[in-house]
């Protein structure tokens, strides 16, 4: 079977009430879907994105070459076997992929929300896809899985939505985001903020993509290093010049240099700044014990079977993020969970890139 | 005894021959020493400095409330005994405390150097204080110490002038800066560059810190992520907020956020953006193997006392570059020198901030 790619957006009138207490009406949401539902629509499986991700997450467009950034993954005969699955990614509320979000129209005003827009959450992010399968009249799923802010993702709904998924499978996230992701996302924020041509929030969208907000390349730049690692620099980079005839020792820019430069200033074409500070916020307020006592509290609602991976040389959220939240579930005696641990020097990145590590294991979460 | 502090400032005439093929003529080296020099002048010690510091290692200005960086190793009857030892600590060429650096006055034209400043090197820094201990009448001293550049200093002089040096003390350095440092640097120099109000290097140096470069507060952020270490963050912020009365849950400042934008900004009323971009490049460029054909060669050259210290959660110049130095003495049979990791939570600042897990150690190394 092929992949059976659809993307759609659903609209929604009624409110959405938000963990901040403001409401957001009406609202999008735009996902994608790959294979086909049966007929007891009892194949599903929710595909959660990162920060920067959306609901593209598998198979190309009509005259494109960049695939989804988890095809790898999503496919027939693939980890996630759309011969099997019928998988469904959407695009997270307060993102500029299609969902409603800071850069979005203001109903009934024809202006950009901007700082108009609330704060959004993960669990917002959550709630907002479970009314969407709401209206794809899904009321239970096979499993939920992501990585990162997608494993964020994928935890909230397993702690606030205990009867929805049979599975969840979180990659490379946390329980609660610690200072130095925060830190990172930080520099990002007032790189932005500081930036004169993003006018305090009143830039003109189409001319920031253009001409590349500098501001949020800079930024971006930070990120990248927290998304890779010392190991995985030293063997991608090491000390290599751009160009390398002699002149360059002194006076040269390193490949290291030159990598962010390109992935900086290219994330400013395809990404929206405001948006960049809203879900940057989202992920630095994550706190999966909000609302609760305690983690052992929020852990304790957890019905699912639990998949927990971490990845060895992740900056970003550092294995013992993870670790944490098993050793919680041992406290509260909750045994159906895994935790693994995969062996890899590619940082944070791993979960996009180092597929063969750990593809198999998702494919026996899933089937097994 | 007292600390004896005293600050110079020297002045030469005769050119500066620079790695890069350039000359630097004339300069000023402003320095500072505590103690007092015995007879036969074997008792000198020669502090160096890191990115940020200067010749102001030790003591208290008058009027001052802040001592200098290594106050609490340098002193009376401190780990580096200014009852025992002369101690030197010179403001490295290309910096902005009295040497001569970027924004030096230019001669005979009356006007900043600015960019038609050479790119000074590790090598031409260790080059100029060797010529001011010769004008100082100083030809082999009893010891030199330093972390991170410092550390750095203090190797090339144990490489370059290999008669010079009784004892080398390394901190927190490396043999040649690797890529994730390289990357954080590259944060701030394009958070600099970018900034409009650095003019592409024609501000002016008082109205930019009057008003504070924005685009170095944001570098320096970035430059503080990789000082700390996950750890250390973890226990001096968590995810406290800068208040706490409920409200700021989901729309406050983090103590982490609010500690970066303190330090960065306040950076930037005593530091120099051009001088930044400078030292920084030094530091990318810091490769105790140039010139020769191996670390393995350049090591081979060495003949004094060489000690390395590293510190296990240092993010930025990580322990196992100093251990990479002592396998290649291992390698080469060089065998007088010590290698010690020491167990820090701190990251990279505990050379500057967790004195007492090795001032005995230093002290140890002087004495012994």
């Amino acid at each position: 079977m092929n992949l059976n790619l659809k993307t759609e957006t659903e609209h929604f009138t009624n409110p959405l009430y938000l963990e901040s207490g403001r409401i957001l009406e009406p609202y999008d949401i735009t996902f994608e879907t790959y294979g086909e539902i049966n007929e007891d629509k009892s194949n599903v499986v929710v595909v959660c994105h990162a920060l920067t991700g959306s609901h593209h997450a598998a198979g190309t467009y009509e005259g494109e070459n960049k695939a989804g950034w988890w095809d790898g993954l999503i496919g027939p005969g693939k980890a996630i076997d759309t011969n099997k699955y019928f998988v469904i990614c959407s695009n997270v509320i307060g993102s500029c992929f299609g969902s409603t979000g800071p850069m979005s129209m203001q109903h009934p005003h024809h202006e950009y929300y901007r700082y108009k827009f609330p704060v959004i959450t993960v669990k917002d992010m959550v709630k907002a896809q479970r009314i969407l399968f709401d209206r794809l009249d899904i009321h239970r799923v096979h499993a939920i899985i992501g990585g990162s802010m997608g494993g964020m993702q994928a935890l909230q709904f397993a702690v606030h939505y205990p009867n929805f998924a049979d599975k969840i499978i979180s990659l490379a996230a946390t329980h609660a985001t610690q200072p130095w992701a925060i830190a990172f996302n930080k520099v990002a924020q007032e790189a932005i903020l500081k930036d004169p041509d993003f006018k305090q929030g009143y830039y003109d969208p189409e001319v920031v993509a253009e001409q590349g907000l500098s501001g949020m390349a800079i930024g971006r730049m930070a990120g990248h290093i927290s998304f890779l690692s010392p190991e995985s620099m030293r063997s991608k980079f090491g000390r290599e010049y751009k160009r390398n005839d002699g002149l360059y020792e002194l006076f040269g820019k390193f490949q290291v240099e030159s990598y962010l430069e390109y992935n900086g200033y290219n994330f400013t074409k395809w990404f929206d700044p405001l948006t960049y500070l809203y879900i940057t916020k989202a992920i630095n307020i994550f706190d999966l014990s909000r609302g609760f006592d305690s983690l052992e509290e929020a852990l304790s609602k957890v019905k699912s079977e639990l998949h927990l991976i971490s990845f060895k040389n992740d900056l970003l959220f550092k294995n013992f993020e993870m670790k944490e939240i098993a050793q919680t579930c041992d406290a509260i005696a909750y045994k159906n969970y895994t935790y693994t641990d995969i062996e890899s020097d590619y940082g944070h990145d791993a979960f996009l890139v180092e597929l063969d590590k750990f593809e198999d294991k998702i494919r026996g979460m899933l089937d097994g």
